[in-house]
């Protein structure tokens, strides 16, 4: 429960109305079913709900404000994305934990836990590892040997740790994503198939049998990063893979090994970042983009969705398609390929147009040849 | 064990042979091994193993029939899949868990279940939560706080429902997939690179900061829904995603914040339905397909598999590629991606050509000039 | 604690230097911390560091060591990436396993463990399995009933392993990977909409009814196969879904109901095999390319990544693209598409030149009319 006039102050929002008013929940407002309830207009697309008279209290965008809608109670606002991130700060309603360690968590005894750790039910903590203060597991979590897990972390339920990974503070795990599979490293005794084929073209040499390479590398997690539900990040082969202080990684997200994602970057779901690959610092990738083994992407560049990368993707260049290109590059053969119907049917025309001055031309000379004089 | 003739009453086939034989097991034509084995025959290119000698009992297509197979005792159906279907309802294998609720599961004394709720090992459901009549979890399952789960749904080993989320009645979710993860959903407090790029197509902004719009909402999974295995459904920011009746979702699709799938929808692996976007009912979207944040899918639609959806996709249209575009006008332009090589020789023709013809009339222009009358 | 001699040995490398030194550590040479590391030369990019005075052991690839280095000891290699994974043998760090069956796991009473298996926290082992001799599961790892694994086995955490399916002997499986998951298998009871299209390219049917196909088949992992974190393979509907010796599959990888994939094949990150597709053996598949329903991939092929397979991938060929095509096509389609503006402007041009000498013979069409004698 908060007041207007708080709710106010915190979003830094122009209240019109009355500060003591108690609102108890936000929401969309197509779905305000109380008085209690403070309606949230992020886009100027949902005027046509502030018309219907149920809504008492709404946060509005300045632009809408203008327009004099009928709200008893108005928080006019500037960025309402950022207003829905603050409040949603203020109404949280954060995964259920009790706090403690419940009976059915296994918490290896030589592991060392700091003040008010929570560890759900069912979760397991290994050898050496190490829960810094306010950290929270929720459930069925695994912590494996050596691991060190900062200050105020959520590891949700299922989130495999192995060993010797380490996490920041206040980094938040999404439901059964995995910190520290082994990495995709394989070598064949002899030339193998894909060597041969980056050499010559084809497939000249046969992947008859194939070494495993064990990775001994960990994972390093710094602080305030985000990784997505079911996302995977393996484990470095001799060195670590780091994911860099502040970046988020969406859902299904894969990391190979000795991978380096810098700061502040945003990773959508279904994004795959092979072996050795590197992103920049406040780098977006798009869902379903796939970054090769060893290439890189430059820091604040802007990959788009499914692009397939098959160059360094320079700083601040945004990218596209695949194989992916300059954003402009791309519209242009777009703009090409709409053409090609056309161009085709004017070739087919010029070469008519053509075949008849040259037949013309043919006849003149015939017709010269015809006229000259005996 | 089944007789024949409970078996084509069963799938409304025409028996030709001996209806009290008991069979014990549905096997493919190559798999025979007794005379308690019934082969089914999906399609005409299994003919073949019907002329072995092996096969006793077997189910084959009406078309398949009249060939006049060697086989004692057939039974002919119209739609061979449609008779699989019902084969596997009378031969079901169902997942083993034992009724009751193992010792080694963690069930909050607040939470509720109904009859028949069978819990397996090492479980775990939250306070508050409720599970209906005849409920099964296999194993590893986690069940947050206030969850509602309908009646005869079937979870799979290591499945996570979030706080608060929903389930209806005969909902069945694979091992490992993920309902209520947080919604991938940040803000930066300046305007940031994306928003340069779409304002200027360049990147003129940096996401120095980057702030956590926490998820308050839930999901919501209406009857007879299929999760695939390690698929992730995340909770809505304010409100809830909703999956709808009868929808089937593969494994590794992913359900961004804020979706709403309809009815009866097919969503095959691998897929990505991005924040906000919709699909109708009855749409069917291809592996690996991706649909960007608030786009739509139309009721009816099809998407083929990898389709890079940029549009909102009308409803009973057939889209494919990536950037997705109806059918007809992808298979056109691979016909004049085909016509470029020719394309590209017909042009270097035609300017060899009209060079000769403009030569030739420069000569002619030459020889006016030199015939001219003084 | 190795020694040079003992090393070169093993790596079957030359040794110029002191085969009693001791090393404790393999690593990155950036990163080499003391006299008792040993720095990993993998190519020549490397070789600056080979400069800096601070690394006195060192494993070098040959045309490297030709340039006379100032490392003490030098072990000088053919092959490096064969000689990591030898050395990544030696200096293998196991991941935690304590000996014999933690107490809070539960192991039905009618299951049957080999000799040295070990059980981590929180697994269970369902009535009827058999875990062969030297098996490992990590922690919170399920196996279902009558299910049966191999000899060395490592089966890591929250690992799924579905009722009666089989593994080999020496098979890892990474965390939160499903096998035996329910195939993705539907059948509407009259024509449904992906079917008219098939016939009719339109949408003239509609999916109301969907009727679910139970799997009741299998999966059989052969020997020394890895599976990747939060892969996903399917049990197959009637028979089993199998994947060949050695073939080595990685993160988040979908493998549909009914497939076969041959020996010795690496399937990168993220792929999609649809339901009943084949992989032939020692094929190399992409990180996430797309193979669908009921296609194959030939042995020894190299798909490239994100390739979307349409037809059948023929045995040693090497695709690209989507649609997929032989390399060789691709590279001059996009040589093709790199031509197209220069293609637009010429055919601009060729036809300002036709229209001039049209004009032109039009005007001495004029102009014989005009000069004709009357």
């Amino acid at each position: 429960m908060r007041t207007l006039g708080e709710i106010a102050r915190f979003v830094d929002g122009e209240l019109r109305g009355d500060p003591s008013v108690q609102v108890t929940r936000v929401t969309h407002p197509g779905l305000v079913e109380s008085t209690e309830d403070l309606a949230l207009v992020l886009s100027p697309n949902a005027v046509s709900f502030l018309h219907t008279g149920r809504i008492q209290n709404a946060v509005i965008p300045a632009e809408v404000g203008d327009l004099q809608v009928p709200i008893a109670n108005q928080i006019i606002v500037k960025r309402p994305r950022l207003v829905l991130a603050l409040l949603m700060q203020l109404f949280e309603r954060p995964a259920f934990v009790e706090p403690g360690i419940h009976p059915s968590a296994v918490v290896d005894q030589s592991a060392r836990l700091g003040s008010d750790v929570r560890i759900g039910p069912q979760c397991w903590v290994g050898p050496g590892s190490v829960l810094g203060d306010g950290t929270r597991l929720v459930a069925h979590v695994s912590i494996g040997a050596e691991v060190r897990v900062g200050q105020n972390c959520l590891l949700h339920a299922g989130v495999r740790v192995g060993d010797r990974c380490r996490l920041g503070n206040r980094v938040i795990v999404q439901p059964n994503a995995v910190i520290g599979g082994d990495g995709f490293a394989f070598v064949t005794p002899e030339r193998g198939s894909v060597e041969s084929v980056r050499e010559t073209g084809e497939v000249q040499a046969f992947n008859t049998d194939i070494v495993r390479i064990n990775s001994i590398g960990n994972v390093a997690i710094e602080d305030d990063v985000e990784i997505g539900a079911n996302a995977c990040i393996d484990r470095g082969t001799l060195g670590e893979t780091r994911i860099g202080k502040g970046t988020k990684l969406d859902n299904l997200v894969q990391v190979g090994h000795n991978v380096t994602v810098g700061e502040n970057c945003l990773i959508v779901a279904q994004v795959g970042l092979g072996g050795s690959s590197r992103v920049g610092d406040r780098a977006v990738v798009g869902g379903q983009a796939g970054l090769p083994d060893h290439l890189s992407v430059g820091s604040d560049a802007v990959v788009h969705a499914q692009a397939g990368i098959t160059n360094h993707v320079p700083e601040r260049s945004v990218v596209i398609g695949a194989p992916a290109q300059p954003k402009r590059a791309f519209l242009e053969r777009e703009v090409h390929l709409k053409r090609l119907p056309g161009m085709y049917k004017t070739i087919k025309a010029l070469q008519q147009r053509l075949e008849r001055l040259e037949a013309r031309l043919a006849g003149d000379d015939e017709h010269l040849k015809a006229g000259e004089p005996g």
